[in-house]
């Protein structure tokens, strides 16, 4: 069960709309060193949650890279997921009704600014090391550049400096999947479920790509009767309804908002001119078949950034090789700490 | 205004099951020559129609590979799309109502039975050419493995010997969006249509790769709002909303299954086995940023075509390279029939 940091003032977003007040859950595994000196802080990607052994398996473990002997670790779940921090299924305290539709627009910059009161709260101003993969990478990235100084470590995995117009095509179909739903607009948890369950089966096919779906997802060989009934199909459905059970759709509907607005370079020049404000060691990890946030946009990001390291995991499974490669991520991982 | 062909005999698909009649839409170009031997058949791609200078644009013209002062040119609307042909909007024979959901399963191997109807019906028993991209090229090739001698040359384009489980993948989600659609289950034509425009936002991501959105779908550099409106989210709505103005979701739903149902080698031993029966003089052509068929289908099915010339169009454009590479196209179909 994750802890809780209730912070009861306002909290202003980056669009400008305020909140009246913010829940954080977070989960924390080990222990504060006296020194203060032993924090991982992890940022979680998109449907994951504050307990990262749940959805990082073999990570939060004694000699990995999360070893809970030697770190600190936290993971807040983020401003939007219903992972217990606000989002829209809380309750909008000047109504006293559930947000749902009127929670408003939330931007990774806004995610950072919840995780900077818990850092705040937990009285920890700097970490060894600020790790996330994927949207955890955008916060992380966010987090280094407005506040230089937290980290004396940075790990970007699988993520990217800006959510490109391929990406946010995915994201604005799945959107369009919900919108499709004919309980959308209803004022009840579970409405858009069904187009949620479309939503999350469209993401799949970005997380995993081609190479992945055509190594697991082969029918056997010319089946003599008419091939209807094809494995890929069951796969979207089985994928959908996972998620189906455990999230919701207003939730999912403002974080791929949040993605598409993922900018690092916004308001700040350029990307060039904000990851320069970067001063933690940095390291950037790019799978080679991931499709969402290719080689490239790896590539293109360490070139900016002046103290980097760079590995490429080769993988066929596309994006979602940063939860499946930890072997390789550990090893990767556990020497840019030992240094 | 199409002309049309009533079989009015029992058709048998596929699956065993039997339609009472058919009716098949055609257009044709040019004259026939008195020894019929000038014939250009041309298979459409999915959403397209009997009409190819409606949706092939510079091709049916003088001095183009579709010349009509030289050649007949035959396009035949393919069964279960509604422009003309029998489909899942016509009346079901044997109720009096529209079939609607009880239209049956077809495969691509359906829609070639109901092309040799037509053929045997015009009086043609070989044509100089028969060519097709994508869903298109599924059919010439289901034809020239079946009645290897009907065709002289065959040219297929951006196509595949199987639907690879990712895009089988890219089909089911379309269609679940569709089933997600609060008013799929409703006997009216347009039930199902706000899930259609989703599904042809999802197969547009397939169409265009990230090179062609990544180069046309691009937002001004760095707005200093938040970026919650993308231009690739307006271009997603309106792709979804311009096929909602001319189509109808049970005639895709069947589509995209015959789509998923085509593998050339399923009760013929393998796609070897089914290829080697081809003996037309054969055109492959590629282009090289094709993720949904990609340039590694056709080089492995140039392997098993024994009289094969093989082509790879540089572009950007995706898979939809097929219909904006116009002029290349066009430089290697007359340079390959000039030979």
């Amino acid at each position: 069960m994750a802890k809780t940091y209730h912070h009861n003032s306002p909290v202003e977003l980056e669009s400008g709309e305020i909140l009246p007040e913010v829940v954080i859950a977070y989960d924390t595994f080990g222990t504060l060193s006296e020194a203060k000196d032993n924090v991982i802080w992890v940022c979680h990607a998109l449907t994951a949650n504050s307990d990262v052994k749940d959805w990082w398996p073999n990570t939060v473990e004694e000699g990995r890279f999360l070893d809970p002997n030697k770190y600190f670790i936290v993971c807040a779940n983020f401003l939007g997921s219903h992972y217990g921090t606000t989002s829209p299924l809380s309750i909008n305290p000047t109504t006293g009704e559930k947000w749902y539709y009127d929670f408003p627009r939330i931007t990774v910059r806004d995610m950072v600014t919840c995780h900077r009161l818990l850092a705040k709260h937990l009285g920890i101003d700097r970490v060894k090391l600020l790790i996330g993969s994927s949207i955890g990478g955008f916060q992380c990235m966010e987090w280094a550049v407005t506040e230089p100084d937290f980290m004396e470590n940075l790990a970007l995995i699988a993520t990217t400096t800006n959510t490109e117009p391929w990406a946010a095509a995915f994201n604005e179909s799945q959107r369009m999947a919900i919108r499709a739903d004919g309980t959308w607009g209803q004022l009840r948890d579970d409405a858009g479920l069904d187009g949620m369950a479309v939503a999350r089966s469209i993401a799949l096919i970005s997380y995993r790509g081609a190479p992945a779906y055509n190594a697991t997802q082969q029918d056997r060989d010319n089946p003599t009767d008419a091939a209807f009934e094809r494995r890929a199909h069951t796969y979207q459905q089985h994928q959908g309804e996972k998620l189906r059970r455990r999230f919701n759709a207003f939730s999912y509907y403002r974080m791929t908002e949040a993605v598409d607005s993922h900018n690092i370079g916004r308001g700040r020049g350029s990307v060039a001119d904000a990851l320069r404000q970067i001063k933690a060691r940095t390291l950037v990890v790019a799978i080679s078949s991931d499709i969402l946030f290719p080689v490239e946009a790896h590539i293109q990001m360490r070139q900016y950034i002046s103290d980097v390291e760079y590995h490429l995991i080769e993988s066929s499974f596309g994006h979602d090789g940063f939860l499946v490669e930890h072997e390789k991520l550990n090893n990767i991982i556990t020497n840019f700490m030992n240094y």
